[in-house]
């Protein structure tokens, strides 16, 4: 016999919870028998007590137990996903999906929509005419068989006790907690039914952790609890100091991938490819997933196959066929009808820095994003970055350009694009995508 | 416009909340327009970052008037009350309301029930039959007015915020919390409508705040929010590291008041008057009660006129006066059918400390207390002491007694009480009562 209040006081006086203790409170709840104010004392005890890897690791296994995991026995090779811990611009799973699977590796995707400043990957590929994310789990396996890759949302039997601790958790100001972060992410993560598992831990002013030792530490605790599982796990720490690629906004960043894809480069005014780092990230990403499948000899050669996937134009074809099956037309991406440009009158220099999390809220005042869980976006809205960290900028030069076809809401998104970014006398250090991988 | 989870971010970060924020969440919450898991998230960030004077000041206006303050203004003199931080045989309102009310100034008493080791006034007083502790405020007024002292419960009418706040601390491992402590005992005491307050806060096994220190702080904090409302405060510090007098248990203990009311002693084995610690206590907060009041000239004045209501017999007269006016008969007051010793077999030497907590425990064994809110108490029941602190133990002494009739319930009571004592080869330091008094 276990009571809520004790284990709450426990928790409070951070004394480390019993498994038998988690698993009833947890699964107490997800049935109703434990109401939703004693889960949310609990949760912000977690808040400021934290919880022992050991904790975390019951706290996931009960999310995970408390809904279906994935039967993938039935495709036979190595499954893999990747987790990004969210930014801007970050569009890197629609290419790698269509890459990996193209070089011989499954990936099974189940992916999530965007909150806040940080877009997702559902609502991008909702921007393709047709593309319908809601499969049943049946289904998911038979396309992830047959074309290599399908990408669906959570649906309901899979972790429900995440689902409403998740939705508590946004109102009670307990969302920025480490276990509770890596207990969510692994539990559904776990649930897809992979062998191996990329995760791209995002730092910087758009990234959840602002700083690379935060996104570490962040990185070390979802592998500690991957790898408990028996899973390959490996972490990128990336930054999200400047949004990544060309485009932020839904149907722009299909347009973008669908560009890398083809193998085009967009040079800016600065002779510089806007399109590079989201090839590089995606490439690299893409490496790791195919060299823990064991298909490659070394990550180099990895690299290599996974780079022949996109200049062959391999990938976009696997692309193609993923959005056929799955509904999408491709051919039918719709884009926006008005653009405005926001032109800097500040001063010369050089872009010495952004406010990343700012640019991302812009983008909600254009409904490329949204603020909660119920807005409806609007898919073509977006913005178009001109220029990267250490780029020389000259007065009147474009910075950003408003994508959308709702100018009412240009306003607003220009004055804060105005905030989102310094210009230095100097130049600063150069930017760096990757800071490290933990293997 | 406020937002209920960016003000418990607020919290949950340490920043100092404003007047607006507390009142917009308080009374939002009484309203039912904020749910319990935001409000039970609030005050766990509550617990673990406090809050500032300021803060706490606001917390207690705002659960003051979400209910009536008592309109006293008919009553024309000076009206006291005091507040106790709970105990075990903790009787003294039961005296000093009378002592006072006969001594010329009014006691309107609004008191509580007990909960956990705490006795609580409401109950002991019931153990009289008759005796109704539901009055409605203007017959609560016009036996003050009568009289010179009323006792009754909260009303729904009195702090209905309070009330709704303090259950569902009950529930989500939030009571320990200094400023809802405070803000809990000062919005109910501004709301009676009084002019001054004496606090006892005790400190020691038996006591919220085990350590003088710790119970010094409460005491402050509670005082610098009456005085804020422009009261005269005063509190003592008294100590709980053993049962105050020769009872615990509800009628026992209106034996004992009567007993003292009534100028007779209880000399024990070592020749100790076990009446001797309620009767100096309840002295000498009654003599605060006078002494701010403005009726004597000097502190020690006011101690001669309270030990002159209690030697005279005016007390007696004035308690017997409140009891009838509120239905109660003092004749038929119940006594238990059974006794049974528990006798200590372990060692000769000194009484070196007592557990009060687990004594008090021991009361819930036998309904004497109860556990939760709703248990139905035994109000015969209860436990005597016949040692105190630095006693002289033999082998055999008996130690308590317990009192009830249920005798089936004896045993855990007893086998609790057998580790509720320490013995010692030497005789400790004197046990002081009263530690300190705050003017």
């Amino acid at each position: 016999m276990y009571f809520p209040a004790e284990i709450i006081k426990k928790k409070r006086n951070k004394y480390e919870l019993t498994a038998e203790e988690i698993e009833f409170f947890i699964m107490s709840y997800t049935r109703g028998e434990i109401p939703d104010y004693q889960m949310s004392a609990l949760l912000m005890a977690i808040f400021f007590n934290g919880m022992t890897t050991t904790e975390t690791v019951t706290l996931t296994k009960t999310m995970l137990h408390s809904g279906v995991v994935v039967d993938t026995s039935s495709i036979d090779g190595f499954k893999t996903d990747k987790h990004s811990t969210g930014g801007v611009g970050d569009k890197t799973s629609l290419i790698l999906g269509p890459v990996v699977a193209a070089a011989g590796v499954y990936v099974p995707m189940i992916s999530g929509r965007g909150l806040g400043h940080t877009g997702g990957t559902l609502d991008k590929l909702e921007s393709i005419p047709g593309f319908n994310t809601q499969q049943s789990l049946e289904k998911f396996i038979e396309l992830t068989k047959k074309i290599g890759t399908c990408f669906i949302g959570q649906t309901k039997d899979i972790c429900p006790a995440d689902k409403k601790i998740y939705a508590l958790r946004d109102v009670t100001a307990t969302v920025e907690s480490l276990p509770l972060i890596c207990a969510s992410i692994m539990s559904k993560k776990m649930a897809e039914g992979i062998d191996g598992l990329v995760l791209d831990v995002k730092f910087g002013s758009g990234a959840f952790m602002k700083t690379p030792a935060k996104a570490k530490e962040l990185a070390q605790a979802l592998m500690a609890i991957g790898q408990g599982y028996g899973k390959k796990v490996v972490a990128m720490l990336t930054s999200m100091e400047q949004p990544l690629g060309r485009f932020s906004g839904n149907s722009l960043e299909v347009f973008e991938c669908l560009e890398i894809m083809k193998n085009k480069k967009f040079i800016s005014a600065d002779g510089i490819d806007l399109y590079e780092d989201t090839r590089e990230l995606s490439l690299q990403l893409s490496a790791h997933m195919i060299f823990m499948s064991g298909k490659t000899a070394s990550l180099a050669d990895a690299y290599n196959l996974a780079a022949e996937m996109l200049v062959s134009g391999k990938a976009l074809k696997k692309f193609e066929e993923m959005c056929a099956a799955q509904g999408g037309d491709i051919h039918k991406l719709p884009s926006a009808k008005n653009k405005s440009a926001v032109v800097q009158t500040k001063a010369s220099g050089f872009l010495q820095a952004y406010n990343v999390e700012k640019i991302g809220l812009a983008g909600i005042c254009l409904r490329a994003g949204r603020q909660k869980t119920d807005d409806v976006l609007n898919l073509v809205s977006g913005i178009e970055f001109h220029k990267k960290i250490g780029d020389p900028i000259n007065m009147n030069d474009v910075i950003f350009t408003i994508h959308g076809d709702e100018p009412q809401l240009f306003k607003e998104a220009e004055d804060l694009l105005q905030t989102c970014f310094e210009i230095s006398l100097q130049k600063p250090a150069p930017h760096v995508l990757i800071k490290e991988t933990l293997l």
